[in-house]
């Protein structure tokens, strides 16, 4: 057995996952990120400590939302805990007496996702979480890409154009800036503020462009919004540059879109579909196909075991 | 012994190549795309049973300036040769008797500098060779990247912007729109007819901005000429943020940068480090290292020669 911990900014989950990918034994604590780092880490040995009473337990991966330096299991940045540099491996290891493997959380989401929903069907497979941010994991070659320095996989943040706003990172123009949740809801009160109007959305929110979601602005895009319809399409004309970029550096089989924004339907799917379509490098290339990813909010969990699975059998 | 050809639009130039990556006796003939594919796969057969006459040769590397699928051995497309869909090597492999291995020419090149020149010291590395366009080859963990459909390291068509004038490709915002050679002049030459004045360039081509190149933008710039320095600057700006967007998606040791723009020197490279330094995810990340490559012109027939023989190793 093995136990997955998914860190978020709210919560720390945490179960206890067989050699199939199924969670036998969960349980959660509240992140309270204003209390630094330490405690924190003291939360996430007693869950470790609670899961492994019950359970004959090898190893423990970690999802974090942010950056980790694979090699030494040091947290590297996380912007939204505000840790930095963070030697969360080496902290953590002696508490509970198991070995500690950590990466981004989407990367080990893509894990659960490729290893454990796709039967390692996929060698080369990408996946992006349309979130309040966008999270990437990447798997060339039937191997997660973490990159040299620990760095990788950051798709969000790859610069695809000049936008109104500023990045989380301090950069312009990061693709989680145009087809993120918070984008979309950023955008669309850009264009209010600019005084461009929407009857629809200010019918759904009462008049007030602060109650604004990313589901309102698709479904206000459904029935035919204007200004709905001019976000969703800047949304998906970008997320098609990133995805198109994706494919022309490292051409997956697949790309799985997973988070909130990625359940907007068909709708989404097949703007996105067609706008991908007229970006390929040459007209009837064979490019990735798009898809939903199946795991919803227990990939975190289920991909960080998975993920300290894999990592132990490469040291054994 | 491996044959390594390196398939441009003006020569078919190939060589005997031994286990070190060392040409022990090289070809070459005039492309003379106008022909069609059939002849110039004639000639490719030519210069491998010449080259063969003298060696045991086991098998035959071609790198060619577009798309191929590497596991059929197709060229899928080549713009500047106009070969859509030309089964290369189920046309080459029974004139020749020996099996045929396909891939990118910039990918080969990258199998030079990466094997032969680096010795293989790197896992995770990227090559951009800055000519009339750009061309990218990556290792992921050891292995080279062609991506799952033939279509993988295509850096130079990742979009990044909108620019003033449309790709090759067709599309608009490319990588090699902003940071080619051929991108520079039209920058330089748009500035120009917008009614910017260079006295520098204007001396250098003899008033004649059609006959402007690469080079003399750079040594104008280095001049302290503004317009030229404002061309030079838009290309650190964009080639960074091509870097950068490498660096978050696959996060290499180390990018390698070839081809003719690379020779620019010190001038260029401390502009790109302090751009690259700038753009970085959080301000103390340890990212790819820059430098130039060590081979030249050479690297397509090594490359090519190199990749045939790692294939071939693989399928014994």
């Amino acid at each position: 057995m093995y136990i997955g911990i998914d860190l978020g900014g709210t919560n720390i989950a945490g179960g206890v996952v067989d050699d199939d990918g199924s969670i036998l034994m969960s349980m959660s604590l509240e992140t309270k990120v204003e209390r630094g780092s330490e405690p924190i880490i003291e939360d996430i040995a007693t869950i470790v400590k609670a899961l492994s009473t019950e359970y004959e337990v090898s190893s423990v991966g970690i999802g974090i939302p942010g950056i980790a330096d694979p090699h030494t299991g040091e947290v590297l940045a996380c912007v939204n805990l505000n840790w930095y540099h963070v030697p969360l491996r080496a902290s953590l290891e002696p508490k509970i007496g198991l070995p500690v493997f950590i990466d981004n959380d989407a990367t080990v989401a893509g894990v659960a996702e490729f290893q454990v929903a796709q039967k390692g069907h996929y060698k080369n497979a990408v996946i992006l979480t349309l979130g309040t941010g966008i999270g990437g994991g990447i798997l060339v070659n039937g191997e997660v890409v973490s990159g040299h320095h620990g760095i990788g996989s950051e798709i969000g943040h790859m610069i695809i154009g000049e936008n109104f706003y500023i990045c989380n990172c301090g950069h312009n123009g990061c693709l989680e800036t145009f087809a993120s949740s918070t984008a979309i809801i950023k955008y669309a009160r850009h264009l209010l503020a600019e005084g461009e109007t929407s009857e629809c959305l200010m019918e759904i929110t009462g008049g007030k462009p602060e109650l604004i979601n990313g589901r309102m602005i698709f479904d206000a895009a459904r029935e035919g919004d204007a200004l709905a319809n001019k976000v969703v399409d800047r949304f998906v004309k970008y997320l098609s540059i990133g995805i198109i970029n994706v494919v022309s550096m490292i051409d997956p089989e697949i790309v799985l879109l997973g988070g909130g924004l990625a359940g907007a339907g068909d709708f989404f799917l097949d703007k996105l579909r067609q706008s991908l379509d007229a970006l390929k490098y040459f007209k009837d290339a064979d490019v990735a196909k798009i898809e939903i990813a199946k795991l919803k909010n227990d990939a975190g969990i289920i991909g960080a075991a998975i993920y300290s699975k894999m990592h132990q059998a490469q040291l054994e």
